[in-house]
């Protein structure tokens, strides 16, 4: 049977070594493991955004995947942590400060262990306090993946409920309106993603070529207002242009048409950024 | 035998999902192949760059390797999603949107393929519109690197002749003259890469050693003019000092010790940019 | 046996094909090989950075690890290529410029060959001196990892004492008093590293908990003056406070909660930049 594959998700940057380092961790563990990046550039010190985003990639991985996500502000305080078994099937090696509220949301976790890190913590790093990713996380996964220690060897079982998560905000639809946030901001194209499916969206009765009439709050500040184009794709409206589209992972999106939707706007995401479909115009 | 490597070259960027999306994609259909990352910072929007990328990339690896290229401004409308032969025994995996330009002109391609979508898209994908690089173009390039469907089977052949290209600018040679356009430029280092090859050089009869006045221009205007030397690297001038030297793929370059000649000169690249070297001083 | 990885450590940027070239040319030596890349951000021409990063990185790698380290403004020009033999049984080949004098004072060098260029060289490069990272560097790493020439083939010996190094500052340390260098700053967190052990530390009688006076300086100017807590981690002091702690390579750091201290204070790195801490409070 095959190894399971590690993904590594971090905040850590790629100026410097210290992704090569968890890789070296893993790679001296067992030689034959394989690890992908799938971003190192996570806002720093914003568990929200590496949440947001293994609820984006995982489904792409197959069962048994190892994620280790690390954006740990808290490093060497008190968070846990923990290894997350989710209802896909894979692993989520990670403090848990938030990084898993997408995922017991929308995915389901089934049950999460505290990693002892008595028994999982690369020898001789115990004075070290804050480069866990390399030094518990990193490890923890490594002998995972290659089979030395199993899921049980982790740590003690801990209630889900205990998860740290962020609030979510649900969609909210009827016939001709659909309400939600701001769920993500892609910080390269400038992209925005609502918390709102494509499913959803057509049952409000919305429907590609329909003009919309759309608003985008920050609080109560409104910071886009205008009637949008309702299309498969950004090259469907002229450049410079906004387009309403179906996202790649099955939610309604924004865009501008070669154009960052984010920075022409100023839009973020979270909780308190809220969208409204006001109907067909 | 090996499966081929399969290269991805995209506009998407580091700091998100989107790339470990694609190799996620590719490992599901097959956890033994192995992918590289050529680059994921081409200038948005921009085939031109990607075109010259894969014509700089691809004699470094061997015969069979995939490329998957996708620098799609148009992705979801209706240019075509291609797969190529090429001269090299390579296969690129694109939009066809002017990205096979190079490659066509300087290395040649055999044949291409229009990828029939409705046997080769990830399945569950058909309501999404905003990423053929996950859902078309990487799981056609798994599949085919993994053997589970033949280059054949990718979709109909359409003419070479039909493949979509920017015009190509070729370079004139005398006796003591030399004239081409700014091929490239390199973001990071700043050196330019002229069409004009080392031996179309030595034929004009420039050699190591040489002074040689040069002018570069945008259109009709003058954006270098000065008397460089030739050498065989940056670290024969002084800092800050612009050299003529032989770029690493045979044709001639220009760039300053450690410092950057397309920020100092504001030179970009495209047919506009033209260069004369008017003979040695 | 397992084939050894290769690890690249270069400043050439992700913008372009120049990694994946180098990749490209280890797979067309042998596909089997594995190669990570610990970083291509190394700030443009200057080795002492790469140098700190290989110590920084390479005992987390398996013995046998070949690194390839190509910070070389001097390509081209007469500086050494070589292949060091390192303490930790690794190797790295690499410009000898100063990108072994950490390995070299801290991990010790065995022996070191000057690549003998006439064998040791990608066939069709003769006449390209700007990318030895390619033709020289990743050929020969290429090479010596899939067994087709012995570290012995690579060239001569010559004598350790010639490695170029830079100088290197030591610690000093007596009773409630320790002072060093600025060895590192991390230039994505803005962490910054100095040459004291955390051991030497703890014999000058600092412990956890500790409020110290330090002062940090570039040249005779003062940079930063102040007491400060010595915790386990960031978190352990108030929202863009500074705090002392231990580095997770065995060295005593500072760094601000949740803020970068290199740019707050506008700290670099080098021998001139010296740390005094002047006691407990």
């Amino acid at each position: 049977m095959n190894k399971p594959f590690i993904c590594l998700l971090t905040d850590f940057g790629l100026h410097w070594g210290a992704v090569s380092s968890m890789h070296g961790v893993i790679a001296s563990i067992d030689p034959s493991l394989r690890v992908n990046d799938v971003s190192h550039l996570i806002p720093p010190f914003r568990p929200w955004s590496a949440s947001y985003c293994l609820k984006y990639t995982s489904p792409c991985w197959p069962r048994g995947t190892i994620f280790v996500s690390v954006v740990d502000p808290g490093v060497g305080t008190a968070r846990r942590a923990s290894v997350a078994k989710t209802a896909l099937g894979q692993y989520v090696v990670t403090p848990d400060n938030g990084t898993l509220t997408h995922i017991k949301y929308f995915q389901g976790i089934e049950e999460i262990r505290e990693i002892d890190e008595n028994k999982n913590r690369r020898p001789g790093t115990e004075k070290f306090n804050t480069f866990h990713g390399r030094d518990i996380f990193a490890y923890t996964a490594g002998r995972l993946a290659a089979g030395i220690i199993s899921y049980e060897d982790v740590g003690p079982l801990y209630p889900v409920e205990e998860i740290i998560s962020f609030p979510i905000t649900p969609s909210h639809i009827e016939k001709g309106r659909a309400e939600g946030i701001v769920e993500n901001t892609d910080s390269h194209f400038g992209s925005i993603l609502f918390n709102i499916t494509i499913d959803d969206f057509e049952k409000a009765g919305f429907k590609m070529g329909d003009t919309i009439a759309v608003e985008i709050c920050s609080g109560a500040e409104v910071r886009f207002s205008g009637t949008v184009l309702y299309q498969p794709s950004f090259g469907y409206v002229g450049l410079g242009e906004p387009v309403i589209f179906n996202g790649s992972t099955g939610y309604i999106s924004m865009g501008v048409n070669r154009g960052s939707f984010s920075e022409k706007y100023h839009i973020q995401s979270g909780n308190e950024w809220t969208v409204r479909f006001n109907g067909v115009v």
